[in-house]
């Protein structure tokens, strides 16, 4: 399997976040991905490919041109201003601001636009950024010219951003891009399997009126875990993408028994779909000794995990998204990967 | 005058807040108060009473029940997690998240309800939340009986807080809940003059659709300044509310010239409305050393606004806000309070 990665992910590393009323050390880092790669060049995966440049328009066929200006230039105007560290919002918007008038300044459009205080943006995140959903459209390129499988070892990961806001370590929605990028290229149907931990919000609100996109959620219940606000059981899709959004929400100390049990009737859903091609939210934060995250998945799981979605029989792109164990991140990663290999 | 006062606020000390990407000491802090309450007490300027009691029906009035139980028992959840420090959201609700189900969990609800990083929960935060929201109160009670002038030394401050969000250092709009108060004693119209140096977003939003309430807002433009999101010279109310709000947004750097013009406008409309009584939120951060605003106010121009408040001739209700440079505030609140007296 292809391996499609760029070291520039390196140049977005968090300077900490607000977690528990405390600044803490950011649990999304670089070495996430460098152990990733470590160990999928350790089992000889496959070649290492550096992703390709790709025009603007793919990105802004999923996001607001706006945002991308500030996750693009939003730290140089910070430090420009004076300030030091990352480009931080203080306040957000909610209930009750103006919906209809996106703000100029820079305050203005980080309190707009972001939407946690987990995310921001350095002197060099957007190189980051943008490089890591390049090596998602690189992916999904070779997909479209007939891969049957690849990995796009993207970093930051994106799943957590929508059309208009970024948040949950997430900036550009690497999944949602590569989507519509196959859709564009000529694709009819496409699936998307997200099995991170947490309920990926922002690819859900980005397809979630649309038919073209089926999208699959196997995560830890919002009524126990983040994103908190968006990924029940009670949300089917809207409009046109009624029945294209299926949540699996499940509880915390859900172990392998209860997983698989969800993945076998997210794999059904995609199975009875058919798409033209299958994309993978790929999060190893489901496993057992992950800090942040409370379900039971061990090393052995993913390769389960893989073997499973690979009976599918369809094109399959895999994206990065979350994991934060991060000694035992590349094991659990490619484990998915060597399970759907089939070794 | 007599001054409305309860010790009970130095209860809540926030012990930092998110500011330019790095946590700091929270700029509203208990020394506010008492600074204020000295200067009053030195130029004599009228008894200090301490707040009665009334009953939580005056809150949910104003708020919904679910933020009143947060704030009162979020900071004890949080404990009882094992977590330290204030109880903080770290992630927000935004555009995009599910408007209908508001959540159950504690991390759920703080997402839900507060909008920012810098307004947190601490173990004795309800009691001073309360006892601002009863300072308001005892002094509206007194304006209904018939009092000329109270001054409510509220604290925390209350025009950010909307009817089902907190933020910008406010729990609980104690301007809102006094404002209702009079009306239910009898007060058909009510105008507010916030003369605070920031929008009082959570005001304009808790009466944006009422004619009942005529709240005229001075203020930084949200151009420029926060809460960046609303207080826009386009926002006259709506529906049964329509002209009935009045934002007279002003330009960083606005000295007094700009900033009387702009009290002149805002009290032909109070007298145009013709309360039976007005409710001044007092914010003194327009002062020109004020360490996080930017107009240019000096001490004699809080006795010039005193005066031509009272030049209005209605019962009128100070209730304190803002004002962060500390050392001062008690020369440029109660310059307000003197001024209006005449003396
Ligand atoms: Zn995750
Ligand atoms: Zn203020």
């Amino acid at each position: 399997m292809d391996i499609i990665f760029s070291p520039d992910h390196a140049l977005h590393q968090s300077p900490g976040e607000l977690n528990s009323g405390e600044f803490v050390p950011a649990f999304e880092k670089p070495e996430r991905a460098e152990i990733i790669l470590s160990r999928a060049k350790a089992v000889d995966l496959g070649p290492v490919i550096a992703p390709d440049p790709f025009p603007a328009e793919h990105l802004t066929r999923i996001h607001d041109p706006r945002m991308l200006d500030l996750l693009r230039t939003g730290a140089a105007e910070w430090a420009a201003q004076g300030r030091q560290g990352g480009a931080f919002p203080f306040t957000f918007f909610t209930r009750g601001f103006r919906a209809d008038r996106v703000p100029q300044t820079l305050e203005g459009r980080l309190a707009w636009f972001c939407f946690d205080a987990g995310t921001p943006l350095t002197a060099t995140s957007w190189q980051a950024i943008e490089s890591s959903a390049h090596v998602a459209l690189t992916g999904a390129a070779a997909i479209a010219q007939g891969k049957r499988s690849i990995f796009s070892l993207c970093r930051p990961p994106g799943h957590h951003a929508g059309s208009d806001h970024y948040g949950g370590y997430c900036f550009i929605n690497n999944v949602a891009v590569a989507a519509q990028y196959l859709l564009d290229q000529g694709a009819k149907r496409v699936a998307i399997l997200d099995v991170d931990y947490h309920h990926g919000n922002g690819t859900q609100q980005i397809f979630y009126q649309r038919n073209d996109v089926l999208l699959v959620n196997i995560h830890a219940t919002p009524d126990q875990e983040y994103p908190y606000l968006l990924g029940f059981a009670d949300e089917p899709g809207a409009g046109a993408g009624e029945g294209f959004n299926l949540n699996l929400p499940l509880p915390w100390g859900t172990d392998w028994a209860g997983w698989s049990a969800a993945l076998e009737a997210g794999c059904q859903r995609v199975a009875e779909y058919a798409p033209d091609v299958l994309l993978i939210s790929l999060g190893v934060d489901t496993y057992i000794k992950d800090p942040i995250s409370q379900f039971k998945l061990d090393h052995a799981h993913f390769t389960l995990m893989g073997e499973r979605i690979a009976k599918l029989g369809l094109p399959t792109q895999f994206i990065m998204e979350g994991g934060y164990a991060v000694a035992e991140i590349g094991v659990n990663a490619v484990n998915v990967l060597t399970g759907f290999e089939g070794r």
